[in-house]
C-alpha cells in the first residue's frame, strides 16, 4: 500500500495548522522569493532596520563615544552571549560573542592543546566545514615544534581514531554538505573517556536542532550568528567555555578587550573573568545590533516545535523529490530518517551547479557545494510547508524543459 | 614682546578661512557638544544611516544570499582595502580589512616571526598601546618552546636595542597617552640595518597624520577603522603587507575567506594571492558597509591640509591653555612642538578623571587614561578652531568654580 501523491493543497493545510505560523511573521520576509538557504544566510528579523538606525543616528551620532556605557556597548558581548546560552544548554556566564567562527576555532583549539600537556593530536573528521579544517592545520602548522598534529579520518573512524595522545577532538555537529548530526553527546564521551576535550562547532545546527551543551558534557564550542540566527551577514560568532574549564585555559589572543580591567590600559595582561577573557579586539557594534534584535527574537520561539517542523520540512521534501523528480537522477546525500538530520536535505546531480542556477533564477534559492551538491535548508521558523512544494515544483519544471541546459548556468560565479 | 591673549574671535575668524570649512558638512557632527574624542571613536559620516539601511533593506532581505554577488559583499575586504591603501601610500593589492587591530596584529607578528627564522625577539615600546603589549605577549606565550620573547624598552632606546636577535621592531606609529609620533622612516629603516622587519600600528596616525608606507619602507602595518577614520564604532581593522613580503609569509589564521577559492570548500588550504590570504572568517558587512562610507569620504579629503590644520588645532589649544588655566597645575604631557605630536593634546592633572567627567558634563568631550592623563583629540575635517576656544574656556570655568570636586564625578565608570 503506497499513500496517495501529496499535493499542494495538502501542503497549505499544513501550513494553515502550522503552531509557528505566526512567528514567520515576526521575520522580513522577501515575498518573492522561496527562499531554501537559511542555512547560509538567515532571512533579515522584523525591527532589524529600525534598530541598526538607532544604532546610527542616536548611539554613535548623538551619544558619541559615551555610547560605550549609556548604551550598553561595554557590555553587548557578554550580554548578547548570555542570551544565546539560554538557545545552547548553557549557563550565562559560559558564552560569549566574538570575532569570527574561524578566530573562535583558533582561541579554543590553542587553549584546548595547553590544557591538555603531553597530547599533541587534534582528532578531526576529514570532510569537517573547511574554515574549521584550515584553522586546524594552521595551529599545527604553528605549533610543529611542539609535535602538533591534525589527525583527519572519515566519521565512521572517529571513535576507533581516539587515542591517548589525543588532546582534543574537533568537530562539527551538523555536516555542512549532507547535513548528517554526530552524536554530541556520544562523541564527547568517548573523548573523556581518553581524556580529551571535545570542540564542537555548532554552525549548522543551532538554531534549528535543539543544543544542550550541559547535558552532553560539552567543554568547547563555537558558533556562527548569520546562519539559521539570523543576526545578518557576517555576523560576529560566538565560544562557549565550560565553567569547569574556565579558569584553567588561557587565551593565546589576549586582546584589549578581554582584559579584566580593559579600561585601566595596564601594560600587563590580566584575564577577564571566566569567558570574558575569549574576547579580543572591539567587537562591530552595527552588526552585533543586529545579531542582538535575532537573539531576542529567537527567545521568544520554541525550539521543540522549531525542530518537529524542521524534520518534516526536510521529509516532505524528500518524499516530494522521489514523488516528482524520479526521472531526474537525484541522489538524497542527506539522511532520509529526520532523527539523524540538521534541518537541509542535500541532492547529488552532476549538473547540480546549472540546476541550481536555473532554479534561483525561478526565485528558488537555494545553493551549491563542489563538486555536484545542492543543498535546500528548513529555517523551520520562517519556512512554509507550500515552500517545500513550491520549490519542488520549480525543480520538476527546470529538469521537465531542460531549462538549465541554458549555457549562461554554467558559467561559475565566485559565490553560489 | 609676547603676543597679545587670544579671543575667541580670533578662532571664529580662523574658521571663516579654514579651506576643510565645508569638509565638516560632510560629517553628522551633533551640535550639541564640543567633540574632542575622535581619536577613541569618530563621528559618523554623512550617507552613514542610507547605506546602512540599504545594506540591512535591499541587500540582506531582498537579495540573501545572493548579495555576496550581487551587491559585492565578497570583495568588499579587497575594495575598501584597496581604497584605504590611497591614504597610506601603498597600492591597493598591498591593503586588505578584516578583523579587529589585535587579531590583525597577531597575524602580522607571527607571520613576521615565522620570515626571520633563527630570530626570537619581538622589540617594542615599554608603553606601547596595551592591546600591541598584549598581543606580542600572547605570541611569546605560545611560541615559548621556540625561544620567543617580547623586548620593552623606553622609545629612547630603541634604536640601541635593535640586535641582531631581533625579529621584528613592533611599535604604533603615534602614542595613544603623549600623541608623540616615532620617525616612521628612521625606525624602519634602523631595524633594516639589523635585518628585523619593521610592524607599525598606524591606529592613532592614519587619517590625521600624512602616512606614506612605500616612502618609509615599511614592511607590515595594521590600522583601525573607528577612530580618525570615522568608520563607526568597533569598525573592522585593516592590514597591509608590502608586495615583496606577500608570498613568502604564511599566515597561522587560514580561515576560509583567505583562501584562493573559498567556495570551492576544499579540505585543504591553499592561500589567496597575496595580501587576501590574510583574510580569515566571514566579514561583519554592515559593520564594514558603514566603514567603506566613511574611506569613500576620505578619499575626497586633502590630507595636507588636514595635517596643516590638526597641528595648528593642536598649537592653538595649548596656546590657550597657558594662557587661560596655568594656575591649575596642568602639565602639557604630548609635545609641544606640532610636527613632533600627532593629533591630540594630553595634559596631567592628579585629578583628571575627575576634572574630564566636569567637562563632559559641560558638553566639552575628551577621555581620560588612567592615571592622570586628559587627552583632547583634533579630527580636522570636523573640528572647529572655535571648538579648541570653547573646550578651554570650560576647562577653564570648571578649574575656577570648583566644579569638579563634586563627588558625583570622582566615581569611575568602566570607560571614559
Amino acid at each position: 500500500m503506497t499513500e496517495a501523491p501529496l499535493t499542494r493543497e495538502d501542503l497549505l493545510a499544513l501550513d494553515r495548522d502550522d503552531p509557528l505560523a505566526r512567528v514567520r511573521d515576526e521575520f522580513d520576509v522577501n515575498p518573492d522569493v522561496v527562499y531554501l538557504d537559511g542555512n547560509s544566510l538567515g532571512v533579515p528579523p522584523r525591527g532589524v532596520a529600525e534598530r541598526v538606525a538607532a544604532v546610527v543616528e542616536v548611539e554613535w551620532r548623538g551619544g558619541l563615544i559615551r555610547s560605550w556605557n549609556a548604551a550598553g556597548w561595554i557590555d553587548a558581548p557578554a550580554r548578547v552571549g548570555a542570551k544565546l546560552a539560554r538557545m545552547l544548554g548553557a549557563d550565562g556566564d559560559e558564552v560569549v560573542v566574538a570575532d569570527s567562527t574561524s578566530v573562535n576555532l583558533f582561541k579554543l583549539l590553542t587553549a584546548a592543546l595547553r590544557a591538555r600537556p603531553g597530547r599533541h593530536v587534534v582528532l578531526t573528521e576529514d570532510t569537517n566545514f573547511p574554515t574549521d579544517l584550515y584553522i586546524a592545520d594552521g595551529v599545527s602548522a604553528l605549533l610543529r615544534a611542539e609535535g602538533v598534529s591534525v589527525r583527519r579520518v572519515p566519521r565512521s573512524r572517529l571513535v576507533d581514531a581516539l587515542g591517548d595522545d589525543v588532546a582534543v577532538l574537533y568537530l562539527t555537529h551538523a555536516h555542512y554538505t549532507t547535513g548528517q548530526l554526530h552524536d554530541m553527546h556520544g562523541l564527547t564521551s568517548a573523548a573523556h573517556r581518553v581524556g580529551a576535550l571535545a570542540l564542537w562547532d555548532l554552525s549548522h545546527s543551532a538554531g534549528v536542532v535543539p543544543v544542550d551543551l550541559h547535558a552532553a558534557g560539552v567543554d568547547l564550542a563555537v558558533g556562527c550568528g548569520y546562519k539559521y540566527l539570523n543576526g545578518g551577514p557576517g555576523a560576529p560568532a560566538y565560544l562557549f567555555v565550560a565553567r569547569r574549564l574556565q579558569e584553567s585555559l588561557e587565551t593565546v589572543l589576549p586582546g584589549w578587550m578581554g582584559h579584566a580591567a580593559p579600561f585601566e590600559f595596564s601594560a600587563t595582561y590580566r584575564p577577564a573573568r571566566g569567558v570574558l577573557r575569549y574576547l579580543c579586539g572591539t567587537p562591530p557594534i552595527i552588526s552585533l545590533a543586529a545579531l542582538e534584535v535575532a537573539v531576542d527574537l529567537w527567545l521568544r520561539i520554541d525550539m521543540a516545535a522549531v525542530r518537529s517542523k524542521s524534520m518534516r520540512l526536510g521529509d516532505l521534501f524528500i518524499r516530494l523529490v522521489d514523488e516528482r523528480c524520479a526521472p531526474y537522477g537525484f541522489e538524497v546525500v542527506s539522511p532520509r530518517d529526520a532523527v539523524l538530520r540538521g534541518s537541509q536535505v542535500s541532492l547529488r546531480h552532476s549538473a547540480g551547479y546549472a540546476i541550481m542556477q536555473a532554479l534561483i533564477d525561478r526565485g528558488v534559492i537555494g545553493d551549491f557545494r563542489a563538486p555536484d551538491v545542492m543543498r535546500f535548508g528548513f529555517a523551520a521558523p520562517y519556512t512554509r510547508y507550500v515552500d517545500v512544494w513550491d520549490a519542488v515544483d520549480a525543480l520538476s519544471v527546470v529538469m521537465d524543459d531542460g531549462a538549465w541546459r541554458d549555457a549562461r548556468y554554467s558559467t561559475r560565479a565566485p559565490v553560489t
